[in-house]
């Protein structure tokens, strides 16, 4: 089955809901920041890590019923250090265990063969002789276009070599996104000429539902270009970032989606995964109601 | 002391070389590889990432005299996975001890609290509650700007903080890099838009050496571009690469320094790094005499 059918499959099962994991140790419910104090030393970030991990596991475990795909930001694992990563790996471990599509959101780009290990990495895994380790084993990975096409190509390459799929950066949700993004160049923003290439790239990879698996990444905060690149794109599935904390509704991403309901995963991360103070013991059924309420309001 | 003035110091002592550091198992030396054949359990790719750190930490030791400046490249610590990530700490607390200026090669990019997070784990270390664990603790950062203003601030924030530096992709040294990077945008190509952006950024950053904290990523394969960007930046650090394997040669990124012989880093890896066979006995000889060979030739 290739990535953009099993996505499809996701979103028809449960919705165009995907779950943001973005684990900001400050805002992690007290229970589980009620360790020893921390001291200057290795093993209580290592301890933090973990907790981080049991965190993020306990979320995807509380909103599986309202979401079929996970997309954990590497950001925040990388900034516990070589911990973090373990909690990465074990995130991504429990979500593919658990049944979720995953996005691994690291958003790469690079050149040649520094390209193929980030791609090595998030796919196939670790080629050591005749053995092969898994890294981070995902079903996909947000990657940046800047440095050009031989720089996209090792991740395409990869990512069809083991059936998993890629969310190239277009138009992104942040307010200063314009800076480049909006630049008119042979009369058409920069992100037009993107989206284009995402067309070409995405056009031998259609699978049965008729969507390929290079996808672009375009934020639910501009409805009208999501409106033009859908028109545009109209095989392409859209990683659409955006919604709820960071202003986009529900309406403003009807337009990501094609007539069928496929075409679209609209992220929310803080929303769904802190919507508590973190001091709050209920907690958990707050979780289970902005995942419930994203759910039937992206849906309906 | 500015990050700019370190690294002004560090080209007037050794020159503009800069190592980088680019581990690929089926390239280190036999002697390295020769342990038991692979087992697909974790516990031999943590064998192969600590003899990966060995290997750089001997690499680094052999090119001291020759370049002040190393560039891990981070994504292939990341095909070792979590394990990796041991390595590349190791390999930068040790070239920090050994007085080398660091640039991660990581090209992170993305918004909000997210750069943030990068920027962090980069530079200043992880917050907890009071205590601050050191992450990668780099000297240098490469960012990626595809995603505009508030992608870049983040990072830019927080370098000043840390006295630290970024290295913002402007042109890249791989072939297929004019894709986007050359596209016309109101009569320029792109990345001279790219470039008047870091100009902008960088001139509240300048330092004694008449340098700045931003730097810009200009490949040594577009000598011309090399020139007009010179002309365009003339506060600012270039990191080039390309020079060696990729093809660009010490006369073409000549165009990169200044008068006073400041402004540029010229990075060179497998050129160094690699100059041997893997089963060659004789391999620390060759990584000295190209650090030599390159060390003169850059600064001829």
């Amino acid at each position: 089955m290739t990535f953009s059918d099993r996505l499809a499959e996701a979103v028809r099962r449960k919705g165009p809901l995907c779950v943001g994991i973005d684990p900001r140790w400050e805002s992690l419910p007290k229970a589980f920041r009620d360790a020893p104090p921390p001291t200057p030393t290795d093993d209580r970030l290592l301890t933090i890590a973990q907790l981080t991990a049991t965190f993020c596991i306990r979320v995807m475990e509380l909103v599986a019923p309202f979401a079929g795909v996970v997309k954990p930001q590497s950001a925040f694992f990388e900034l516990l250090g070589k911990w973090g990563f373990y909690s990465q790996q074990a995130v991504l471990q429990r979500a593919t265990a658990m049944g979720f599509v995953t996005i691994l959101d690291a958003k790469r780009g690079d050149i040649a063969s520094t390209a193929t290990a980030y791609a090595d990495a998030a796919f196939a895994g670790c080629k050591i002789g005749d053995v092969t380790f898994p890294i981070w084993d995902a079903d996909s990975l947000t990657i940046n276009p800047y440095l050009g096409r031989d720089a996209v190509e090792p991740f395409l390459a990869a990512a069809k070599a083991a059936n998993r799929g890629v969310f190239v950066l277009v138009r992104t949700s942040n307010p200063g996104s314009g800076l480049f993004q909006d630049l008119k160049c042979d009369g058409k923003p920069l992100y037009r000429h993107v989206a284009a290439a995402v067309a070409e790239w995405n056009a031998s990879t259609i699978g049965e539902c008729g969507l390929g698996d290079v996808g672009a990444v375009v934020g639910a905060t501009h409805p009208r270009e999501l409106v033009e690149l859908r028109a545009e794109l109209p095989n392409v599935w859209f990683l659409v970032p955006g919604y709820g904390a960071q202003g986009g509704t529900a309406a403003d991403v009807r337009a990501a989606y094609r007539p069928d309901g496929l075409g679209a995963v609209v992220n929310s991360s803080r929303g769904i995964t802190f919507p508590f103070h973190p001091d709050d013991p209920d907690w958990e059924a707050k979780v289970v109601a902005a995942a419930q309420k994203a759910q039937a309001e992206l849906r309906g």
